[in-house]
């Protein structure tokens, strides 16, 4: 044939898919459209893809013989084994130095070992997130591309062309090696669950304790959308309760309160718990979502379990409360950050992955489900202080969670009253507080621990002596009964 | 050789082999004790094993050869490659219908699929947790075996005359088939992980709010030890707070505050997020040690984060706040168990093992580490009723729960607005109102799902017409701009 004019093929015509070529097109680049059940091929490229630069394929071989070299073959279709089926069927096609991106929301480790599978055959992997839904697909995702670092000199100026943009920079740049990119966009996806979480309890403190319509609910978050939360999840949450169906009631209350998940959130807090990092908003967020789902048992208790009766005008200066509830929602969600930074953190480490925080940021500044102006400081702080060891520790996160204090405290002891569940909002707040103590009482814990099992606990530096020094683990006869062996090999 | 006159042989001379031999040849038993460092067997043989039905075993070899048919042999070694590699060296020695029994802390993936590799060979294998510390090894522990039922005649007798008695009930019994045993042991420790947490929050906040000594706290305990929280734990911490050391002050205050973990609790919540069963109280207290042992960035934090100014006489009705404190323990420990239990029933089902939770309560009754009177209640309520859904259905925790009410919602208001953290209170009480909750705002996040990423809804029962019928999963167009396409292989 002649030469292929394709700067980019994509397999997988769904949402996702589609829009992303739409985009790509948009922008002037040649797109070679494929997908397994080629009916879809010949529809998109009779309606959406119609008079663009778009070309279809109708198998492997076409696809892989319109594209320029190095090829650029982006993967959108279901994480798991599927993606390793497309790169099975792909490989005898391409050559050395070809490039595979998967844009799909593999598992991190899955990208870890198709990189290093890839690499040995000389072909060039990249596992990039991608954020952004539907509409960020067509118009500007977030992307957040890594893996072999050859191949971006190759995709950058595409990605970063399609990409969101926030004051005019692109939000897409390189991650990092291997898996980097897909486990950011985990972490993304374990963030935009707590992001969900927090707005869904001030939703629910202000419907039922300052019993508000849903008009009213929508007008704060439409208010609050122009303040310190302004962001994308609060912008939908506005429209969201403004929607009526054809009653002319919201018909976000008709909607079963159960809700889905496709796992990368649980992934999120179970890498937390893998590195040891406390990401507990993350963690709450998921288990929230874990309960919501036990709906029938929940109807039931609702019967059985008693709870403190509402006070039908319990909320005297509607006002406060409601900004009480901002400032509870705000410092919440800065705490979820900052212990998403600090997983990333001990990710960089654990994996050996040079990760960019700043960088991270900017990518989550727009396009993607996330988006926010709080991004946007979060950015600035890491641009100020590169070596930041925790957001908290910004003087603008530090002057912000000082004057959340009272309105967060007051919105919990409210809650916690008036028996309205409020995971995340609570577990930020332990964290704050328990972050923030010098002396935590897990030297009680520590104690306990060589009580029963002889596990031996270390000293505080200012208590140390020749008989207990510092940095020694030592274990103490607690009851004047037990052997002096310590727990080396033993594991209660 | 002679007749072999060995009933139990044991490998691994680490403190609990050691006491768990000892504690067998008290009750009669005939036990071949073999150590990979021989002089470990020697010394065992010349002093604690002296003049006892002791045989000191110097090769794998040996240990066989001086045991009775079918060979019952239990392995006490460290979790991991340790255990795959004796059981290659048993193996050659070994006939079909011995049993090889794993006692340490085996992750039950492992025990299944070891379980399975052995049932291939013809032997039989038992993966059993045991729980005591020390003591309990020594003098009765609890123990949960499970695994190759074939095994469980041959292992019945010498197991539940080892293990600890619960008003003459042995705290041992058949928990189920493969990794079984294993899981409910990895339940317990999460669940003890739990206890400690709620323990160490209570000693926070009276030394924090309520300004009591360590004396003082201890007295606490020592109450509290005799009403509804009667436990190993609550009774060990008593003591604790009252051993001074050398020059007189409690030596617990001289103890680092950074928990150290074994790993298990960390498995019992990742356990729980793979299940999809909220068990918040196990996940918080993993991420509370985790939070722990960041001392050095909570240090500089203490000096940069601000938070209330604790009132110095903060406590006009000490006994008022110690009461509401006991009531705050005793119904976030219900709240705990319950979720042990949700995610035993979960396990049951998704792992195909029918479990029998009075069983269960009963080997936790006594012997183990969270061994309480609490645990005799659990395990009446599922004696009265097996099918019980959820143990605060059971009207001994529901007027429990009912009871502690104000004084839980009282400990948490008072600790969120002095500033003291509680992660394990807090998240109870947000279950427990989460859980009795009818209507979650759920219905919220869900909208937010399908408006950005189509993912679709469903009607609540009571709300569902033809155009919206009960069952069907439904996508709206939000703004009006979006597609009609539903996010079914599109993964956001």
């Amino acid at each position: 044939m002649s030469q292929p004019t394709g700067d980019l093929g994509l397999i997988g015509l769904a949402v996702m898919g589609q829009n992303l070529i739409l985009n790509a097109a948009d922008h002037g680049y040649t797109v070679v459209a494929y997908n397994r059940t080629v009916s879809k091929v010949d529809h998109f490229m009779a309606n959406e893809a119609k008079g663009k630069s778009i070309i279809g394929a109708h198998s492997i071989q076409e696809l892989v013989d319109n594209l320029k070299r190095p090829r650029r073959i982006v993967l959108l279709v279901k994480a798991g084994a599927a993606v390793d089926a497309f790169i099975e069927q792909l490989l005898p096609y391409l050559e050395k130095g070809d490039i595979i991106i998967d844009g799909g929301n593999s598992h991190y480790p899955d990208t870890n070992r198709r990189y290093d599978e890839l690499k040995a055959k000389g072909i060039n992997f990249v596992g990039s997130g991608v954020s952004g839904g539907e509409e960020g697909a067509r118009y500007g995702p977030s992307l957040m591309p890594g893996g072999a670092i050859e191949a971006w000199p190759h995709i950058k100026e595409i990605f970063q062309a399609i990409s969101a943009k926030s004051d005019g920079e692109p939000c897409c740049d390189w991650v990092g090696p291997a898996g980097a990119g897909h486990y950011v966009k985990m972490v993304h996806n374990g963030i935009e669950y707590g992001d969900m979480q927090l707005i869904c309890e001030a939703y629910d403190i202000m419907k039922r304790v300052g019993n508000f319509t849903d008009k009213e609910i929508g007008d704060v978050f439409a208010k609050w959308n122009s303040g310190v939360l302004d962001s994308f999840l609060i912008e939908i949450t506005r429209d969201i309760l403004k929607y009526n169906d054809t009653d002319g009631t919201p018909l976000v209350e008709k909607i079963m309160d159960s809700a889905g998940q496709k796992g990368t959130g649980k992934w999120t807090a179970i890498n937390a718990l893998d590195l040891g990092m406390p990401v507990t908003l993350i963690g709450e967020a998921v288990f929230a979502r874990c309960l919501s789902s036990l709906k029938s048992e929940r109807v039931r208790a609702a019967k059985i379990l008693p709870g403190p009766q509402i006070a039908k005008d319990g909320v005297k200066d509607k006002q406060q409360f409601v900004d009480d509830l901002e400032q509870a929602l705000y410092a919440s969600k800065i705490i979820s950050y900052a212990q998403g930074f600090m997983l990333i953190r001990e990710a960089g480490k654990t994996y050996n992955w040079k990760l960019n925080n700043p960088a991270i940021a900017l990518m989550w500044r727009g396009g993607c489900i996330i988006r926010s102006v709080f991004l946007a400081e979060i950015t600035k702080a890491y641009r100020d202080e590169p070596e930041l060891e925790n957001l908290l520790f910004n003087s603008f996160f530090t002057e912000a969670i000082t004057k959340a204090q009272s309105g967060w405290r007051n919105t919990i002891a409210l809650a916690s009253t008036q028996g309205i569940p409020t995971p995340a909002f609570s577990t930020a707040l332990s964290f704050y507080d328990g972050y923030r103590s010098e002396r935590l009482p897990a030297n009680l814990l520590q104690a306990q621990r060589d009580y029963f099992g002889a596990h031996t606990f270390r000293i505080l530096p200012e208590s140390a002596s020749k008989e207990m020094p510092e940095g020694q683990d030592i274990h103490v006869n607690w009851t004047g009964r037990g052997g002096n062996i310590s727990a080396s090999t033993y594991q209660a």
